[in-house]
């Protein structure tokens, strides 16, 4: 038998038989690991697990916790909904049925007069756990054009003849599972035992090919996991990321809103979300100022020409918002997609000198950028959005310390934010292909071992890519899990040389000859836009006490005490506590437990006894009654509270 | 002899003789008045002194301190000039030659080869005093068309040819002194007696008619008093505006700067000058905080609908920055020209009851209109610029309330940054032309007697000007005297019917019923880019405490105490003071008389001694050494006296 050999990610290889499947080459390792691989990567490909290998090659196995798994799998599920569909609705015809980032859909066009309703879904899944019980295996098949053509000719199946048209004659399979076969380039599982937990999550109206000019077809959302438990997690983390939806809670805590006559994506910020954003701008300006940024204030819009200079017309131009016009002197203006072409602006507003550097121009600037309405999503996708952007101009000897100052203000902001769990990549340039790099091999050497010295020296966990660098310089982007475990990117610095080199930036060295600094951008919020969601749904809206727009309500237990409550209230507010006082006409039992709901950190409580001593009575937040204080003793500990969250949450 | 009426501004009507003039009108007054008056208003309209007036009239008589009869007096003062001109340049042909704010000019156009410098002027002042002082008539003819061209055409004035062309026939006047006669309006002093002191400024190029593919002539600036002490004022004066010119010192003190990449017009505020912005900005918001205004964040753009409601798209749309079409989609956006719409909107957001009101929405809204960039001047006058904004909705028996409240918050900033003096002006409907505006009788007269009576209870003195309301409400203005006695329009606050009506804004009443809220647009700094530029001439740049953006520099004695001055720089860096170090290798005397010429408020001089004894020296601007001090209490006095500054300034 002919022998080939099979290069494992390790680095070892090992010789098997000719046409070895990637499962046999498990099962040679371990039944256990025959049992959980779902999928293999064969040169860079995946492939179905049954799939012979018939020369040399490298193999990864997948399991479920590979994102490769997940996909075959899912993959898988989509045509095992369709089987079912099809049992069960004979005459459907079907669309495209992709797995997704989680889960799958198909899209379906039931018979004449049938539609499928949510009240179907649950006889759709019983039907496919029956299938799935019947370990069917998937089989592939490589069949000609006209042979494919022919097959849904036969079927009827108008959208799948589109698809094949479209299609390569040679490069066409066929994947067939049970009694269903599907056009399909694959990877599947072997067979649909591992399929153990299904739900079907949605139904919703998609038209063909996306276009609104055709058909609108019936989109059938799923999920399905190897193992029941999986899916019960799944459905609760479901549940609880809907609670935490940004857009619902930005909503009832009254804190952004839209409005079609302004227009998309485009927020408007209601006082109590004004009120966060601004703290947390506030608290980063203070910690920027420790850190020795200055802020400058720039225009939203600047003239065509800047941003020719800088590149971002060329990048920017044709897809985003077009130019502005003047009514006479024929100018051109843009809006503003990026802050950094107004700050080197500012740093040629004068000459400098080695002495000067670093200068670091910090601004809460405000970028438009066009976003098709179909991509728009609460605060995370928008097209006007506030990046904490500062750009650093240093020598290429302070790349590094200047460096560890970014990162130490971002890791001070998660803490502060109580973001516990945080991963980084360092994006490096790609060793092979260095042409596609603007500056010296040298300073790209300083900088990349800057950023990587860096993170050493923080003690930060990264992952390093290569070829992921933008092509003006090397950067380190921060991702954090939120309460949720999902992943947000957030934080990001970047080194640039390109912009100095189109601004022509100078400073003039010890050596007296003039030197190009190097440009530092960095945003640890990214964008308030951006962080706020992220913050609602780690969160879930309760937001950390220096922070919540609504620190205190104020309950009188009748109407009798209102002057006392509002006497209180004002004092709260002359000292910048965000205070409300609840007078509306309801028990005092029945105001505290909406207090509660609320999730308002502190109630104060005034009645006969306290208007009489001249104090109140607090409560806390899941924490209840605090007994009776002065108010200046409440407002200190307050004080003292909201100022020490600053860097410890709990 | 024939009589005719004539009334006086006091109401007053006397007969006097048909054909009289103004002057004879104010001599049958008192010679002391015959003496003193420049020019006459007969029917509204300005006229000679020495016009025959023929039929019933109404008369006003003006002094040197009206503004008509300084602009007769610099009118009469440019024909001087040009006789003079005419003498001692024959053959020079002349363009248009008006008074202006202060003084006048001529544009010119000697004769070939000839060249007119700053050095000719003094030569020209002189021959304009010796015909000043033949007490030359000013005497006005009424020409015909033929008769005017006829007279240019032989002197061969091709400039004043082309101004009679476009002239009606049977309305052209000339006006003759001494030798000269000019193509004029008028009106003019009776003689040139009263010019008693002149002074030439300067020398600029101007196109013909302002257009550049004309011919460039040459504008000779001047200015004349009637008393030669008002001309010594004037030139005091005017080198002391030239020093606190704000483009000026904004560029030494490093305050703003403008690129021509950005954009004229569109200022970028370096670090300094954003700092001291700021510390307005958090001012204003601490105080409106205080008053129960909620902060509110609204993006740039707005869709043209949203300005079509507004009725903004109608009033600046043709003239202003053009709109913004996306690359797909085919919407269109504008820059927003003002905040309002956006307001108007977030009050849309959710239904509203009488008991909500008043609701105070607060914006730094940075709004862009477009300029001629020849009408930029500096900060004053500006492409894009921030308000100071707010928009307040409330019931109509809340108007006066409210509006003495926004009273109480300007006059606030106007004691906390030193303007001693203002005068308000209050604008009403025109009551013989009540069509024009918009809203009820009852809601106009409701708020034109709520901003009386606010005035009168504030115990502001004001001038009521009826007719100069908008079309949609009255309005009370703020006018500031700053330290040169210069007026500066800047608060300002105005009652809105229109917009609510335009947004169909809803409140639910006691009644149970629907009303309309009044709106309050309302800016106390009127943009902080005026104000700053105002604040920078008023105070020269020396800028009070609490808003210096150099507050404190510390001076090592020599190089041995840097660290200990750099400890001392990071502490009160610390504490969030302005502070710098002057470690530059110089003499100590040197560096402390710089810091007097920096008008930096603090000096702190740190040596041997001080670093021994753990202590600084201290230096107070204008008020010199202070002596020993612990850093703590300097501290702790500078933070009393920043916080203090709020309030009073000395």
């Amino acid at each position: 038998m002919e022998k080939i050999k099979i290069k494992f990610p390790d680095g070892n290889v090992k010789e098997f038989d000719k046409g070895i499947t990637s499962l046999e080459v498990a099962k040679s390792i371990s039944s256990r690991l025959a049992n959980e691989v779902l999928a293999a990567t064969v040169n860079k490909e995946i492939w179905d697990l049954t799939r012979p290998i018939n020369s040399d090659a490298s193999i990864v196995l997948h399991k479920w916790d590979d994102v490769e798994a997940k996909h075959t799998f899912w993959h898988s599920s989509a045509h095992l909904m369709a089987e079912a569909l099809e049992s069960l609705y004979p005459g459907i015809k079907f669309g495209i049925g992709p797995s997704i980032e989680n889960g799958f859909y198909y899209d379906v066009d039931p018979k004449e007069g049938i539609t499928i309703t949510e009240s179907d879904l649950p006889k759709i899944e019983t039907k496919m756990a029956e299938l799935a019980g019947q370990n069917e295996h998937y089989s592939r098949k490589e069949v000609s054009k006209v042979d494919a053509l022919k097959y849904f000719e036969q079927k009827g199946e108008e959208y799948k003849l589109e698809l094949i048209q479209g299609l390569e004659d040679g490069k066409i399979t066929f994947y067939s599972q049970g009694n269903f076969t599907d056009l399909c380039r694959g990877p599947h599982l072997p067979d649909t035992s591992p399929i153990k937990a299904i739900k079907l999550l949605s139904i919703a109206g998609a038209y063909w090919r996306g276009d609104e000019h055709n058909k609108q077809l019936t989109r059938i959302y799923g999920i399905t996991f190897p193992k029941k438990k999986m899916l019960d997690d799944y459905l609760i983390f479901l549940e609880e990321a809907k609670k935490r939806d940004h857009r619902k809670l930005g909503k009832e805590l009254e804190l952004f809103t839209f409005s079609s006559k302004v227009g998309q994506g485009l927020p408007l910020w209601l006082p109590k979300g004004a009120m966060l954003r601004s703290r947390l701008e506030n608290f980063l300006k203070e910690v920027q100022a420790k850190y020795g940024y200055d802020q400058v204030i720039t225009p939203h819009i600047g003239q065509k020409e800047l941003y020719i200079t800088s590149g971002h017309y060329e990048k920017y131009g044709k897809d985003s918002f077009q130019p502005i016009h003047t009514p006479a002197e024929g100018e051109e203006f843009l809006l503003k997609p990026m802050n950094c072409p107004h700050h080197c602006e500012i740093y040629k507003s004068k000459p400098h000198s080695y002495k000067d550097l670093p200068l670091r121009y910090a601004e809460f600037g405000t970028v438009y950028r066009y976003e098709q309405s179909g991509e728009l999503h609460g605060l995370t996708r928008v097209r006007g959005f506030t990046q904490d952007d500062a750009h650093i101009f240093c020598r290429p000897d302070q790349l590094k310390e200047e460096f560890i100052k970014v990162i130490d203000i971002i890791l001070l902001i998660f803490k502060a934010l109580d973001f516990k769990e945080f991963t980084t990549q360092i994006s490096l340039r790609d060793p092979n292909d260095k042409t596609k790099y603007i500056g010296t091999d040298e300073n790209w050497e300083k900088a990349e071992r800057a950023i990587i010295e860096a993170t050493e020296e923080k003690g930060i966990d990264t992952v390093v890519e290569y070829g992921e660098a933008a092509f003006y310089g090397p950067k380190l982007d921060f991702m954090v899990k939120d309460a949720l475990g999902r992943k947000w990117q957030l934080g990001t610095i970047q080194v640039d040389y390109n912009l100095p080199e189109s601004f022509e930036l100078e400073y003039v060295g010890s050596d007296n000859q003039k030197h190009r600094p190097i440009m530092i951008h960095r945003a640890p919020f990214g964008s308030m836009e951006r962080f706020v969601a992220v913050l609602i749904e780690h969160t879930a809206g309760e937001f950390p006490l220096w922070l919540n727009p609504k620190q205190v309500v104020v309950i009188p237990v009748s109407e009798k005490f209102n002057d006392y409550a509002k006497k209180i209230l004002d004092s709260l507010k002359e000292k910048n506590i965000s205070a409300e006082m609840d007078e509306r006409n309801e028990k005092i039992g029945y105001k505290i437990r909406e207090g509660e709901v609320q999730k308002i950190p502190y109630m104060i409580i005034v009645g006969e006894k306290e208007q009489a001593a001249g104090n109140i009575s607090v409560r806390k937040h899941k924490k209840g009654d605090l007994g009776s204080l002065s108010l200046s003793d409440f407002i200190d500990n307050i004080e003292v509270e909201i100022k020490n969250k600053y860097y410890t949450t709990n």
